[in-house]
């Protein structure tokens, strides 16, 4: 009966965060400005309330009861763990904070949207500084009831497991491999013919829904949105991305929204019959990404996708008379692998991406540890650009230190979870193409179904079942590893 | 302190309204179909927690001392006031009930689209005599506590104060005096040259859009969206209209927009000082609707406002060679006051309206009561209909019982504010332009400032500061009487 009970109050705070998710995406998608104020207090609120039924002391002696409750199942069994982690991480941190760290970083992220088109650092410093000043509050708390590190407290939040004792040696051996690989494809690589400008939006999102409905994704179960960056909210029954749509780059916001399609795709294939219950839920954000990335970077920027994908995008998109050549499966694929280096994180390609991923996992360090003041945010960053990627944002904060919404919005300990996603996509797909070999060819002809079945067995049904590490032990018989990600990149670009 | 905390208490109902109310618009514009069963369950928990709040037992001796606590100011007592009839509500209905009504309504409502639709009577019947078995329990147990029928419990709901014993005589009198009016104008009224047909939705959006602003709507504190029936939603700092649009009769959609611009206004005007508290909503349904039909029906189908529209609507719709003598001021003020009997109280005239509401306050009143049976609805509706307006909506449930969402979403006692409002609308009017000679010039000239400023002043701005009749005669002079209501009628239609 103790489970049971948990399991009830669980309904509940499912219910709640229904409300949060729908809530925030209406916030970036839908609100007018002036809902700003009353909108972040409802956040605030119903964050609260989530808190306090997670952090009930009634739940320790349940905990306890259901512990040794010898009836339950696996998948009970899995459930109650990650009730036992919920209840370890809420106790740890007051109502108080919850409230405020709400509340400041619905206020910052609200600004940051304005500051940044104004490159406006000064305006937005002090509130991130007290989004910070609250997130290290939070660490702190986190850091003492699960004896780690502040940051890996933090990390743990997005990613249950992990941490900086694995993540370091992935990104130095990243960091010591990409930079001379970046160097040697850019000097090698051929220029593809330029892409037609001003496709219209309209024109590019038939396309889009077209693409997604042959993916599998389920329009009843969700919806296509515009919004200032791309993303994927909503619930696993309603599940709604969102893209931008660039008229004389309609290939970035193709690959945006083909990439916010595979996490809809694991948001909709959770187990059903868990619904709003811990054990149901997505098995952490590299996991998350490690499903829109298997879909962007290993499917649809492959040669296999861009063939099946090529006609419909001449189809919608071409003027008959002149862009035959540009639109060529040839063409667009060289578009879809182009290397570059640039400022911007989501607009980067496969190979600078995770540095700048390190990059921003370096400052967050420093800023959380106190090693690095909110007021030098702007010089360190554009030393890292120099020395990552070779180029400077001094200035340019808007495209610098400002350009992602992360921090302003509360979350430290996010970004490595982006380059985690990376490296596991390719070793699921490297796995998932030779357990079925009708993978590929499926791709190529336009039949995803034994791919998403794949997925749907070995990822999306699962669940918090497993854990990250023994979900990528059973499928692919190995822990995390750089391998086949750098197999990967030596296969698509050497 | 008491107070405080009271008022404490309320900001938390507040933000938890923001939620449901944020959460109700999006079903009705964003949500997908699969989202409906998780989106019932968050709304009824979210409802639940709200009237946690409202009935904890703690409220009794803290509003017993706020209610001693003479360094209250007149809006604060209001306020106070306002909490206490909350808690005698809350107290009244037990949670399970609260969970129950609202998932039943939840269910009921979404089904009813799609069942409507196909005319399916037989499908939606076992859900509405679900969702009026719990409203009959809910009824019961209001009447109880506050020791008036079930009936006026419910009304009591919409329109704080109103009930049968003041509804009948208006009643009586609109139905005694309609029938033979209606009769007469139809018989001597003037038929307009038609409409051009096909007229794209974008640009009747560009047009209601211009309208919106000019009559004063804040778009940066609200929206205008597209659904299945026009409604205003969302919260005073964030309104949301939303409308239809008919491409074969764009004025049907645009005085639809003007309607809820109405309501709209009403929301954005509310008292700012006092957002979240109970004395800062709006007064009730009757009073929301006089804001909304004093917009529609008083200025907006009115010679002065259609003068000042006209150029605006040729500008935007007009074929310039074909549609000048269709487009011309006189010929739509002719469409904008059109008599018509029809089946659909949502596209009937002023004159038609009222027979639409008494059919249904009847027969509500027989549901609640028993008198009639959930099975024997669809022929009670033909009968009334016939007796009303001389139509038979025999098979034809779709647009007899089926047409309004009201009863399939838990609302039953809300039908009588619509006609009550139209009511109020002329005397409110009446007075209006009176008090301010400028109002109606300003109208025909586009400059609806001082209307908004003498509404804004009158009634807006003072939330729930009086009691709906306290505000009637502060502002009138009187309590609520047809006199008004009938001279418009006459003034216009004879």
């Amino acid at each position: 009966m103790s489970y049971q009970q948990l399991q009830h109050k669980y309904q509940e705070i499912g219910d709640l965060e229904h409300a949060l998710s729908v809530l925030g995406w209406d916030e970036a998608v839908m609100m007018s400005s002036g809902g700003g104020t009353t909108r972040a207090n409802s956040l605030a609120t119903l964050s609260a309330h989530v808190h306090r039924i997670k952090s009930d002391p009634d739940n320790a002696a349940l905990l306890e009861a259901a512990s040794g409750d010898n009836s339950l199942n696996e998948w009970q069994r899995a459930n109650l763990e990650q009730m036992q982690r919920d209840w370890i991480i809420a106790q740890a941190v007051p109502e108080d904070l919850v409230v405020a760290l709400s509340k400041a970083s619905s206020t910052c992220e609200q600004n940051w949207r304005a500051l940044r088109a104004q490159n406006n650092w000064k305006a937005i410093e002090p509130l991130l500084r007290e989004v910070l000043k609250l997130t290290k509050e939070q660490a702190d708390c986190l850091s003492e009831a699960r004896g780690v590190s502040a940051y890996d407290a933090l990390i743990d939040l997005y990613q249950p497991g992990l941490g900086q004792a694995s993540i370091d040696p992935v990104f130095d051996d990243l960091a010591s491999f990409l930079p001379e690989f970046v160097d040697t494809v850019i000097e090698k690589q051929r220029l593809p013919l330029p892409m037609p400008e001003k496709i219209s939006a309209e024109k590019q999102k038939n396309l889009a829904v077209t693409l997604m409905q042959k993916i599998g994704f389920a329009f009843e179960r969700g919806r296509l949105d515009t919004s200032h960056h791309p993303f994927c909210g909503g619930v696993p029954d309603d599940t709604r991305i969102t893209t931008r749509y660039n008229e004389d780059n309609f290939l970035d916001s193709l690959m945006a929204v083909l990439h916010e399609t595979g996490h809809a795709l694991y948001e909709q294939g959770l187990p059903a019959r868990w619904r709003g219950q811990p054990v149901g839920a997505a098995l952490g954000m590299a996991i998350h990404e490690s499903q829109s990335l298997l879909m962007e970077m290993q499917v649809c920027r492959g040669k296999e996708f861009i063939k099946f994908a090529a006609p419909y995008i001449r189809e919608e998109l071409a003027d008959r008379n002149a862009d035959s050549l540009a639109f060529s499966a040839d063409n667009l694929h060289a578009h879809s692998i182009l290397v570059r280096r640039g400022l911007i994180r989501v607009d980067a390609d496969e190979l600078t991406y995770p540095l700048h991923v390190i990059l921003r996992y370096e400052l967050e360090k420093d800023l959380l540890s106190g090693t690095l003041e909110v007021s030098d945010l702007p010089e360190a960053w554009d030393a890292k650009m120099r020395q990552y990627l070779g180029i400077s944002t001094l200035g340019n904060d808007a495209d610098g230190c400002m350009q992602d919404v992360h921090w302003y919005a509360g979350l430290v300990g996010y970004f490595p979870t982006y380059s985690l996603g990376a490296i596991t996509a390719a070793q699921i797909f490297a796995t998932a193409v030779k357990d079925n070999v009708d993978i590929l060819p499926g791709i190529s002809q336009g039949d995803f179904k034994p791919l998403l079945t794949w997925l749907r067995q070995n990822v999306h049904e699962k669940g918090r079942l497993l854990s990250a590490d023994q979900l990528l032990n059973d499928v692919t018989g190995a822990s995390l590893s750089t391998r086949d990600f750098k197999q990967h990149l030596t296969n698509r670009y050497w």
